[in-house]
């Protein structure tokens, strides 16, 4: 039983990323061919930084499809059940979670929210909570194999009395369109913290690794300069569009 | 605090939906228009067992696109977390779920699984378990509004120890094709008893509805006449594909 | 042979539609069941003013995904290939497209574009051309017929001499979440007029039958106030948005 | 003027395509994470041999979705507008195709159907058909041009007259398991001659890539062991599934 720490690990991305927007884009609007176009792109015949121009110039103009050939693969572990379910919402990726039918989850791991370890009376409270699951769930798992319930038929039962909480594991690809509106959602101040702490996370190596496309993303407010979060739920960090504008 | 009961409802099936399904496989292969033939076959001047007919026959070649233009959307309640976790795994559907950020879930119901439920001292295990579950998420609820983090921001905080058997509420659509891969996947002996449990719900429905799309579907052994799960997972029901074959 | 003209007909849209979506929206944010709360909203106990209000404030806060749950059915015809061609990019929908291989094209239709038509040299170049089309397929399929290439086999070949103007008809099933997309891509000026005609027929469509969703949908300058295009490619109907703002 | 000549260049795959499937794979069955295996699998310190193996096991229990981690980018010249209207109706892609809008095609190379051009007579009416048509495009072109319609809004106008045999490029990217679908059913002799020659060509790029995931890929019949096409529609290599199976 311990707390979880949330890490991120970047498995793949695809290669000559930029080279790749590049060259699709390069595809839409002229009579050669990206095949042909391809190695002098590659060996410095037109260098990165004209590329990187192109493709800003045109990703503004709102053209965004070419951005999907490139794909990034991050691999996550230290998140809750409570993140996960969030995640796997977004529908254009593809997901790799452990599983609590296959894997015994006795003396997992959690994760804590700041506010709750910010207050001591919270923190031993939920931190003996986490102790007491544990128990449960592992007497349960006894029970079911006492009774003939073996393997994955024990743990898919006792895994009722796992929290939100508990710890999970996850391999997830997006490419970069997908990327670019997972950052807009999850990034801003509105999206729970453990989701928003993930998707800036992702987002850092992101711009690391092709900035051309990373350099403005984020929440919604940092492109359009205004909040499009309605009265309720802004944060207050940008003006609301008022319907004068 | 008590126990969910599963419950699906359908709320909504593209109106017309045979004769739709008939008018777009018409559309594919034929010269006229569909939007000419429409009229005459919701006026009967084209038989329903006709209709029918044509797309069984067309279904049986493969030839399944037509199907995606009739949606049905279900309420669901009754259900876990586990299962709304793997439900909405299935990509090409749309959901809304019960938030548990925006809703108080003090005095939440359980889903207690079967094989827990049979054993009685399992039983009262996950049943006591389930109260002190209650009592800490009031508990923490309740520190964390003292300390300033009012509705939503205490509800997502102290929603970390609610356990995966906590009920969940859904709205789900599907068109038919999607439909029949969840069924393919989910009413197996493989999949877990829960979604099974709705699975099968919502294919009966189907099948009430439009049964010259569903009246074959289910498992995969079912349309197959052979299990496709491997030799570690076969239930059994039917036989195994042998390379020989 | 002869001109195509362009014709949209709704085949179907989800059956309460606007009851459908504010349950979806309640399901998210409220303890109750949409299964429980639906025979209000369909008696009247609900008024369909007060219904239409809660999912105007909701989705004007950005959430937009419970509008995917209703799904509109058009059958279009009087449309050129080269307009399906791009149609069907749009991914998030369902399409049942006339073949060319199925069916024997002799005398297809054609679509005039209506700035060839304002020349009268233009107009006349382009029709005898289509006429000399015609002649080329069916000569080309007769003689693929006396070489043994029947049906399918010889209409799939003979139909390379087809042109882009060749009238097709198409069924298409989009969800309003997809719809908005579609309008707010197509309605735009800077989208090729045949689309932008088709968009705004099915527009047109879509507001008189579910107002709430559609009112103020369309090119993308109408909701934000400014044009996102670009300034290469800019209409000059609204401002491009400087960085200053 | 001349025959296009159907060329497919790999640009770009994921890299470690192997190891990330397999890490993918482990992710959902085992307790430990990913980026933690992810450098062994680099280093050698588990051979590939038994990661093909493993993903082989798995992958024909029907489990497949980690396969998805790993995308396939090819850029294709030298293919017909008829050919990439079908292509594109595989959803699960990523696609830039050239714009008969922003590129001038006096001069377009065209595909000559096989069938077509074994037969003399109807070889040479095609191709004096092709000329003729690169003329009349031209002739609208200069019109249009003169009545003040530049650039694209020349070319999107002329191009009506275009072929369906006119050549196009576009840049594709596919995930694996979207591939296994496209090969399943675009290798069969079912589907038209001219996207199975694309699907056999980039799937001979794919088994070189990965064997491990596509030695076994191909119209289904392969397989399945027999034909599940229909009888209207069987070529008769594999024979047809009866009922008593």
């Amino acid at each position: 039983m311990s707390q979880a720490q949330l890490q991120v690990r970047l498995l793949a991305v695809t290669p000559d990323a930029l080279s790749l927007i590049y060259a699709a884009f390069r595809q839409c609007y002229s009579p050669g061919y990206a095949g042909d176009l391809w190695p002098k792109l590659l060996n410095g015949e037109l260098p990165a930084q004209e590329q990187a121009e192109f493709v800003s110039n045109i990703m503004e103009s709102g053209h965004h499809s070419p951005i999907e050939h490139v794909g990034f693969t991050f691999a996550v572990e230290g998140v809750s059940r409570a993140l996960t379910h969030q995640l796997v919402r977004h529908r254009l990726a593809s997901y790799s979670q452990q599983s609590q039918r296959y894997v015994n989850e006795s003396g997992f791991e959690y994760v804590l929210p700041p506010q709750i370890a910010k207050i001591p009376e919270a923190r031993e409270l939920f931190e003996t909570f986490m102790e007491q699951t544990a128990e449960t769930y592992a007497r349960l798992r006894e029970l079911l194999q006492e009774h003939g319930r073996k393997g994955a038929k024990a743990n898919e039962d006792a895994r009722f009395v796992l929290p939100q909480a508990a710890e999970s594991k996850i391999v997830l690809t997006m490419n970069c369109r997908s990327l670019l509106h997972f950052f807009a959602l999850r990034c801003c101040e509105r999206a729970q913290w453990e989701i928003r702490a993930l998707a800036r996370k992702m987002l850092a190596i992101c711009r690391e690794q092709l900035p051309v496309v990373f350099e403005t993303a984020g929440a919604r407010c940092e492109s359009l300069g205004h909040c499009p979060e309605g009265e309720r739920f802004t944060c207050g960090r940008y003006p609301r569009k008022t319907t004068a504008t």
